[in-house]
């Protein structure tokens, strides 16, 4: 059959697709901003994105100069720790984990009749090594990470990726984590979710290997 | 902060504010879809999934035989794999699987300048107990696994959820699969991926324990 089975053709072709689709809304993102919406409709083939997506408080930036130090990235879904790209990670001694799977997260979530996500933020917030969080899933470990930033429990991140999808929280949680004044990415309203999570930090990520001269 | 914390009444409430939202559009949907509907909208915060969502040959009962038998589900993300609920899954003696990063699979596709996708799925089309086909991500798989029905290579599946995203082959890789007349689940058009995959999948298997009485 004839279809495009060459990898790399089939990536290069579906960007160029979106920019000529994004039109006019292309216009009102930075250099930077740009690979980020472009993976983001790569990922969801839903271009409202474009619309929902908000960069604050110089969150690239941030979030290139933690991941090109090395640091970790503490994702609420494993799927998203699964997403990742392993490669690009370890290139720069970066390295994704999720702790809602984690034993002692359950037990204690169970007893305390909270979600373990609320729970896994706790136990990640402590770890002062995770600059980074990635959030996909859970409005309440975006509340409860904005909970311990403002009661001065853990530093400020470099970059949180505050994208929960869903129906209950979502929007508001992303709306209520603004107030911090942090380096942020969100999605407003409801859309969000694991795969967007891993297509933001993956349009960070391939900008650093594109300033070093790799192919992203 | 007062925000729902408790896991369950979360759930429930996404599910009420769907159907609400949902309206008219509910109807067109048999008792045993209208799960899966929900489902894909629950994670994506996507109502336009229940316009673009097809069912084709009695493809919910017959995926939910060769579960309750017990089978392998080839996907073709890692993140698919990692998404599906494990506990489900061993009840039933299934299991997921996925060939991308698979050393054989790598080597073999760069030889032939091919996606990992089509190497991958050829390699999972040998496996008679794979019974269940999850595609998210690749068109050439999908087209690969049309290929090899067609020739009589392999059985005729159990079922294929295939919901490749994508603007380069997603579309027309989805349209052409349905003209084998086998039990398909597709997103018409550009959207889909790997969480839409899993939320069908969940969708399925959940039927079973509604069935035994299980809290879904």
């Amino acid at each position: 059959m004839s279809y495009i089975k060459v990898p790399g053709d089939i990536e290069k072709r579906s960007f160029e697709i979106i920019e000529e689709e994004l039109g006019d809304k292309a216009k009102k993102f930075s250099e930077s901003e740009m690979p980020i919406v472009k993976r983001i409709i790569h990922t969801s083939a839903d271009f409202e994105y474009a619309d929902l997506i908000e960069f604050q408080n110089n969150a690239i930036e941030s979030g290139l100069k933690a991941l090109e130090k090395g640091c970790k990235i503490y994702c609420d879904t494993n799927m998203i720790v699964n997403g990742l790209s392993k490669p690009a990670l370890s290139k720069y001694n970066c390295s994704a984990y999720c702790l809602v799977s984690d034993k002692e997260v359950i037990e204690e979530a169970k007893k305390e009749g909270l979600t373990r996500s609320i729970v896994g933020m706790r136990k990640a917030g402590k770890d002062p090594e995770t600059k980074i969080f990635i959030l996909g899933n859970a409005p309440t470990a975006l509340y409860q990470l904005k909970e311990m930033i403002e009661n001065g429990e853990i530093e400020k991140p470099a970059l949180v990726i505050g994208v929960p999808v869903g129906f209950v929280g979502a929007a508001e949680s992303k709306e209520e984590f603004k107030k911090l004044g942090i380096p942020y990415i969100t999605i407003n309203g409801r859309k969000g979710g694991s795969t967007i999570g891993v297509a933001i930090l993956h349009g960070i990520i391939y900008q650093i290997y594109k300033r070093e001269g790799f192919h992203a």
